[in-house]
């Protein structure tokens, strides 16, 4: 079983160019300092792994509300690495496979990485990779086991990896034992006052200047503050809904306001 | 296993009319504004995918009571989206596959999918899919986390694909983290009061206007208020079902009453 | 695996009838009104399943205390419905099968049910089926699901099938959420009273007017009351042992006392 | 597999003779009144089973505290009733057998019995033969609801079959839902007094009259009283292992009175 | 699968000699009573088995504190009961087997045994071979029901077998109901003193008479108590590590003492 | 499976040197007492399984906080050894393995071990070996079992083993009631105070004594205390993070008071 489905993964030396582009389709808008500090501290690991002898592993955890952007900015920070092996390994593209073929493989996908000097593997929403679920909870161990393992598991001499990791449970990975598996931590956190979210309206370029103004302030009126709290990911999705309707302003500020209330629904949960 | 479970599906291009004509069979039957709210939302959504360049996947969630018509409304939205390509996934046409065999086949209902430029898939009743009993609760993880997947799982550059999801237990998914995998809701309310309930009899004409009157007044002197709160499928049953009977009116109203008593006792469940 | 259980049952098209025979071994008799209650509710369902167009699928539930009479009751509308296809889906004959090959079976059972324009299924002894057991509880969430669906599942256009169900365990379909998937129920009593146990016996013809007075009398005197509380078939089995017997007054009295205080006992779980 | 499982199994036509003697290899001592009662109804029971035409199916159940004597008293009434079909199906016949192995084993068995007029089937040992163990509760639920089917299906036309089953444990089989699958119970007790145990010890004969009247005498000291509560099995092993002592009376006693203390403490588990 | 796995079992009649050598390599130190009284009781089984025409099989548990010598006392009556087949049966000779395997493995054993006329089967280590653990707990089920069986299975007529099964956790094998299935049992105690401790460092040889007066004062004066409470095994271990010390009194006192602790420590769970 | 599993694995005589080496990435570094202490007990060992004759095998649990040094100190103390046969067994070696080949994986080494005259094997973290995660908790009960019997299976004559085993969880192991297997345990400390630290830094030779004067002096600054707890490998990590910094003295003091942070929020875990 195990074998097969190793046979089944098509050989992935080199950059996986498509698949981060598709997790990059949004761009990166710089609406605050913090998407900049994340992109250098990013950057930072990239140069350990490249130079350090005695660090050839080093493993990052992205964590953020869902929709936050996680994904876009480990994909970008790969993207940007400028080594010659890149791979992003998602939950979509092991789906169909049972547990053992997913075991299979990640492990395939690590051993492809360690025959490249310079390497970075994008390991994107872990929680969904291990099938877990709260009410239990269940997941896979098999493949959370695969994990921990890839973790630790030091390159052969000469060769060198970075891992950057993406979750929306922190604290899940905490009470499986793997949080302390990662060297380190870079939080993401969500769109949060109104001036950012006029910056990356603007930067879409979808609604003029006066559209802006007078969605935000119906925003307003309706959520009674400045504050947000939303996904970049979710503002965009609102952004195309809201095009389709006659009152894209109107609309707009409806959709947000939803969001804006089911993020204080979920605060308990992810904050 | 896997592969296996794939060959079985014959190759699924196109629309799928004779599936999409079942569940029209009672036809929709516009007895308040809410229905015709539903079939606007939905309109609206099939237009973004089609439009929208930063938004190709859209996944929508359609929860009401048991019987209340989401069926055949996301049917209804789906049938007159004009798509190429429109597939219902039911828990019906899975009869008697094996987990791996569920997973196969609908990993190869959203690969079909992803083969058209636009296409809408219709994933019915999706607590029955993932073989949800609340005893335990158990269900199938492996299938569970397939539709995570598949929910967030863009696709390819250049193609489109509307989810339309249906669930008597929002709360369920909630449980299971699936409620924000879906980038919309839209509530299917039962028939609310004697003047919709009315309404429907006359439309579905095997009751004269006579026999009406005297059945709903009947039925009010039994449940003491002219509220009611039953699925629009469990009329249509009690109408078939009151046809056999010499006294029609009578045995409806005895009928419909059992159906108001035994809402009202669910109500801590559903609502 | 599924396969194979399908090939291995053998094509029932047609009316089994030595099934249906041997469920009505000991005939219906007709001790109260309730019993013709039934049979001729059972009728009408019969009619509308025959006669309309909007309801070609209909399920019934018959529920009651253990040996009350469900199973024959059930046979007996089927077998008086005339419908050309019968088929009785009983636990007995999928002993020794494995989960997915009862999955199998009752699949396959459905699937010639669906090629005969009128077919009358008797799902007998729903919580057997399932193999359920209180102790966790245990049961077979396949088989449940399967069954699930199929209850619910419409034939093609221009077939209509009548489901008859039997359990004795109202309650646990309840906490599987199987019992709001049936249109209709319908509740077995057991035998209530000395007249009625009176009627049997004389029906029976095993014993004499006055041996049937001077048992029932001496019943009276053990349990304190002319009510019984005791199921149709544990009345059949206790005249048969209190045959063997010399004193068979007397031994069916002691037996049926010893019922009596069982059934007391058990009011709790069935009632 | 089940088919592979049912072909191991020899055709087993005919009556097992060496296995009733396996059981019987202590003889029954008629040592009080119960012996010969539990011997009276069992044989009540062979002759219903013989002539009603309206019970083709009985099923015994007999428990009692382990070593009571109730394997060889099942045997013993299996021998004398002058089937032509008797098989003893116990827990040692299925050893190293997996569970889908026992289910088709015990499947067989009761096929064969079947196909015999007449046919008795000892079922030994019953929460062994489900693989039961209080620590969960674990066992299997595969052979136990085989079990509980083959207890309730009528043999065919003309074929008629007396089931005597053994257990340890009626309150488990009560928790599992089982007892009530029964037609009817025999209790089996212990050896209650000293009397009792002095008419065995003389039937076997390995002690003359002084040497049992020294050591009821010992035991009567050790334990206060002239109760005892011991199994018979225990008494049998108990004189063997004394007969290897000089002292064949102070060990028997002393034996005997570790078991009566064992007793004691269990009496919450099996009274 | 069970069959292959008896198969791979090389037949195993006649006396496994080496495997009896590895159990005794420590020898027999008779450093008290209770050795002794546990090869004379051991003894009397082995006669009961050899002449009792009743009692054919015999099945005694030797339960004591992990390293208290259980192995070796077991393994020594065997080795002297004369008897013309003997098989040690222990977890270590399953390494690698999974749960079927082990099964097959084990039956195969007893198989085996049931050849013999006169037969000893030392089960080592019960607890072990059934994969208990106490967190669950968890252990293969459907190995102790073959033990449990195997226990009470009578040999073929005119065979005899002897099972002596060694285990440190007596409360867990009660908890398992598998306490009765025995015949007898024998308790093995620590060595519970200085004066025990002495004897056997004497018999070792590896210490002079000043060098074990000198160490066992510092241990009293250290532990406080000439009370000692540990296992054999573990002082064989301590004069060994000792002996690579210069310091060895010094270094033996200091290991004793921790094992006392440890003791101490451990006392709610094994005493 | 088993049997592929074990084919699959390549003969393994000999000494590993390249893991080995792979371990002793960093050396070790004298810092403080202990560390000397550590080597010095282990060579012990070493000694003790060449020489003594009543010892053939010995195991030794090598237990502290991640990251502290375990696995390096268990790799010097067995490449010191000289032995012929050393082996590293660790879960990095068994990545994408099921269940049952992990078993015969582990099996296997120690087959090859017993081969050898004198041989040592490294368990490398027992938890992640057993796949074990606290949410449950769950782990593989049959590795664990394997490793439970190989710790104590005795070499055949002549073979004389040493296992070094390491682990994060000595409670855990408690739990599972693998600790007593053991017969000796080795604590490894954190780094404890500035001074071992600055011993470290001058050692590693990254930073000039002004450089870590000063970053010690901000680290007492930030956590108001010259005791550390934080383990050498975060410390080398550390550095390495730092050097990309042009504060390399700030950035390490920084990580070093979130090690410190981190440390004291998991003291109730470890200590
Ligand atoms: N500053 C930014 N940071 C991250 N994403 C951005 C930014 N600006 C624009 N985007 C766009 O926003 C989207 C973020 O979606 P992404 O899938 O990365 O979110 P996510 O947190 O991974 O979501 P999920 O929780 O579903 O995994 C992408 O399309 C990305 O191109
Ligand atoms: N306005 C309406 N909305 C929905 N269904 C309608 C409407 N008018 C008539 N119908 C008919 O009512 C029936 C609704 O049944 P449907 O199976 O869609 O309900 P459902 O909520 O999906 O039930 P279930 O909870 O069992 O899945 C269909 O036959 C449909 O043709
Ligand atoms: N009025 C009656 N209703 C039902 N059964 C009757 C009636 N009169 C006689 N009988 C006979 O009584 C017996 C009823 O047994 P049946 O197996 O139907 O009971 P059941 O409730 O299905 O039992 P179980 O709970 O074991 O499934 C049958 O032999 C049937 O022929
Ligand atoms: N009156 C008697 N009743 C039962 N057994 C008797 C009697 N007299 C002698 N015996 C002998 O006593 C032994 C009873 O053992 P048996 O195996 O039947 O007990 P059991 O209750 O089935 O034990 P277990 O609980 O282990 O299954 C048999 O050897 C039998 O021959
Ligand atoms: N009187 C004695 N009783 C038992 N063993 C003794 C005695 N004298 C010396 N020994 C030696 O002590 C050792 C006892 O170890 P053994 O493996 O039998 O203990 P154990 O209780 O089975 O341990 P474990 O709990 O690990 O199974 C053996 O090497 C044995 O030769
Ligand atoms: N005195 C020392 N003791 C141990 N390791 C040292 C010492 N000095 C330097 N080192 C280096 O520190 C590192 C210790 O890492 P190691 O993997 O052994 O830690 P660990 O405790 O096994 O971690 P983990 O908990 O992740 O298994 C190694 O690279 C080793 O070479
Ligand atoms: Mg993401
Ligand atoms: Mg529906
Ligand atoms: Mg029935
Ligand atoms: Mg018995
Ligand atoms: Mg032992
Ligand atoms: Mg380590």
């Amino acid at each position: 079983d195990f074998l097969n489905a190793i046979e089944e993964v098509r050989p992935a030396f080199g950059v996986s160019e498509d698949e981060l582009a598709m997790c990059l389709q949004g761009g990166i808008i710089h609406y605050n300092d913090y998407v900049n500090q994340i992109l250098r501290d990013g950057q930072l690991f990239v140069e350990q792994v490249k130079k350090s002898e005695r660090t050839p592993l080093v493993s990052i955890l992205l964590h953020g509300a869902p929709s936050s952007g996680k994904t876009a900015l480990a994909a970008k920070i790969a993207a940007d690495s400028g080594y010659p092996f890149i791979k992003l390994l998602s939950p979509e593209a092991m789906v169909g496979m049972n547990e053992m073929g997913k075991v299979g493989y990640i492990s395939k996908v690590f051993m492809d990485a360690y025959k490249s000097t310079l390497s970075v593997v994008v390991l994107d929403n872990i929680e969904r990779i291990i099938d877990y679920v709260p009410v239990g909870p269940r997941f896979s161990n098999s493949i959370l086991q695969t994990i921990q393992v890839l973790l630790r598991k030091q390159p052969q001499k000469g060769r060198r990896l970075l891992i950057l990791a993406t979750t929306t449970s922190r604290s899940v990975l905490q009470q499986l034992d793997l949080l302390h598996s990662f060297d380190g931590e870079l939080g993401v956190p969500n769109v949060g006052t109104h001036d950012e979210l006029a910056k990356i309206l603007k930067e879409l370029g979808s609604f003029d200047s006066r559209e802006i103004q007078g969605s935000l302030r119906e925003l307003e009126s309706i959520t009674g503050t400045r504050r947000l709290g939303v996904g970049i990911k979710k503002i965009i999705l609102g952004v195309e809904t809201a095009l389709q309707d006659m009152d894209k302003a109107g609309r707009f500020a409806s959709v947000m306001s939803k969001a804006v209330r089911e993020q204080r629904a979920a605060l308990g949960e992810f904050e």
